[in-house]
């Protein structure tokens, strides 16, 4: 069977703790997905069964054969070599080295695999099918863990002199202040990650100031996922909203540089913290944005969340799949 | 005469109160220049009539006819629509509003013309012929009176959504900071320009901290010239050295949040403050820079003056007219 032939395409979300596989047709509707968790401390050769187990799981799941597939696109976390298919260093996953993940998928699966900094894949994925479709300068700005950053420019991903451009989580906002996972103090991601913004909630619950949350989970920090915090918020929890509303001005702040700096048509904000709090995270954080960045500019930038949540990376990646490996069949 | 057989180009430095006018061969060597004061309160007219009796004085001055020249490349402040040739709004011009300037000055030479924002015109010349030939991904931050920026991303000049992108001197790097001239307050130009900077000496002349400054200029801030500065750190003044030591620090700051949101391959620093004090400004901000921005990134992006100072744009500007306009020669 020809390339021509080919119905389908697998997206691959790698993060630090879990694998999200996914099967999509020509037109990138997902057929099947699996999410299972990754123990990464059990070393590269673990984790490449795991990701090739999952592959054949979705497809076993939706009765489609290897024959069928085009292609494989995976977002990984980290510093990529896009060309090499490489992952040259990723903070979180110690064995993601140097490591040719894409080389390493097309040994095991025989299928052709495309490797991109999962935060790209997931804007190429908002990009192609989501909010950004139609923009050709955006910013993309991703509230999880940590503060993640990709940039479109002129219609394309742009990655930079060495595929690592759009760490807009590590720029610092407050010299001097709190310490970032990066060892630098006052990063945005120090400021807005969530779990920068679950520590803040965790003295406003010690301090008696977040009643609600406080009844929900104590001053658990790790227990303040998003959906908690919103939770509070819509009980009645004052302080938590100011607080959070705070955390937006200044991520407004940061936006507003970024729009000196790139003069952008649109700006996405993702990830679970836009997710869950996005009705007061979106609205503050562009007033915010508005009120620091050139007015000319800031007048003609829009602020969208993103749409494709979960599915931004595999999407993004089946169509970074189809894109290399499909330009033959026309 | 064919436009194959042009042999010069013209190229234009328009700033806030000098017209800078050259003639440069096909190999972009400056044959001669004239620089004269405009007065913009004088408006359009009058601009429009002095920038074409300075391209006939270049020309009699070098005994070229104007049928010699291939076209002419113009570098204008402001945000402009570089496909139109229209600046669309300058700060510093008033009647540069929606207007045709391309369109106009073609009028009245009868040549093609080519119009793009001064720093990008700048950082262009820097990428041909300066400090960032052969790069492809440069940051240019310009510190003069004001703070200037542009990029060259995947070996392109890049203007952004709207032609304003590179607009570094505008960031905020510390929220309620000084009042900048752009009417917000913390800018980085409001750091690291050259009247911030002044006014910084002025305040250390009038306390007796920085002997020859003062003996020099007293504590006149308009006085108060890169030149006047460099010569006075060279005499002994101490603490004026270590005030800019910490602005050049500040400036790394900067320069590590670029680093970290467009992971370049160099970075170039220019304008009247880096060529008079080059020496400390270089290299305290580089070190800064190496400190804040991502070590992956920072241990793969050099940091260079600018060579052509003067000449950037008059340069850059021809180089544009000729890759727009002798693109049918070959």
């Amino acid at each position: 069977m020809g390339k021509k032939n080919k119905k389908y395409w697998i997206g691959i979300d790698l993060g630090g703790t879990k694998l999200l596989t996914a099967l999509l047709t020509r037109n990138f509707k997902v057929v099947s997905t699996l999410k299972i968790k990754v123990d990464i401390s059990k070393g590269a050769k673990h984790f490449l069964e795991t990701a090739e187990d999952s592959i054949f799981e979705v497809l076993k799941e939706s009765e489609v054969s290897l024959k069928e597939v085009g292609g494989i696109g995976i977002g990984a976390p980290g510093i990529i070599d896009a060309k090499k298919g490489t992952v040259l260093y990723s903070p979180n996953i110690p064995f993601l080295k140097d490591f040719q993940l894409a080389r390493e998928l097309k040994k095991m699966t025989g299928k052709p695999v495309v490797l991109g900094n999962d935060v790209n894949v997931g804007l190429y994925g908002e990009h192609h099918f989501g909010a950004a479709r139609g923009y050709s300068d955006v910013v993309g700005i991703f509230l999880g863990t940590g503060v993640g950053g990709a940039l479109v420019l002129n219609g394309k991903i742009h990655e930079g002199f060495m595929g690592a451009a759009g760490e807009v989580g590590h720029m610092i906002m407050e010299p001097g202040g709190n310490l970032c996972g990066c060892g630098q103090r006052g990063c945005l991601e120090s400021i807005t990650g969530r779990l920068a913004i679950a520590a803040e909630a965790s003295l406003l619950a010690a301090r008696q100031q977040a009643k609600y949350l406080y009844k929900e989970v104590g001053t658990e920090v790790s227990k303040m996922k998003s959906g908690v915090l919103a939770k509070a918020i819509q009980s009645g929890d004052k302080a938590l909203e100011k607080m959070i509303r705070g955390k937006a001005e200044k991520l407004g702040l940061a936006m507003a540089n970024l729009v000196n700096v790139l003069n952008p048509e649109l700006i996405v904000l993702g990830g679970g913290l836009v997710e869950s709090l996005g009705n007061i995270i979106l609205k503050e954080a562009e007033n915010s944005m508005k009120k620091f960045a050139m007015p000319k500019l800031a007048a003609n930038v829009k602020v969208a969340a993103a749409e494709l949540g979960d599915h931004a990376i595999i999407k993004g990646a089946a169509r970074m799949a189809f894109e290399k490996f499909a330009a033959g069949e026309k």
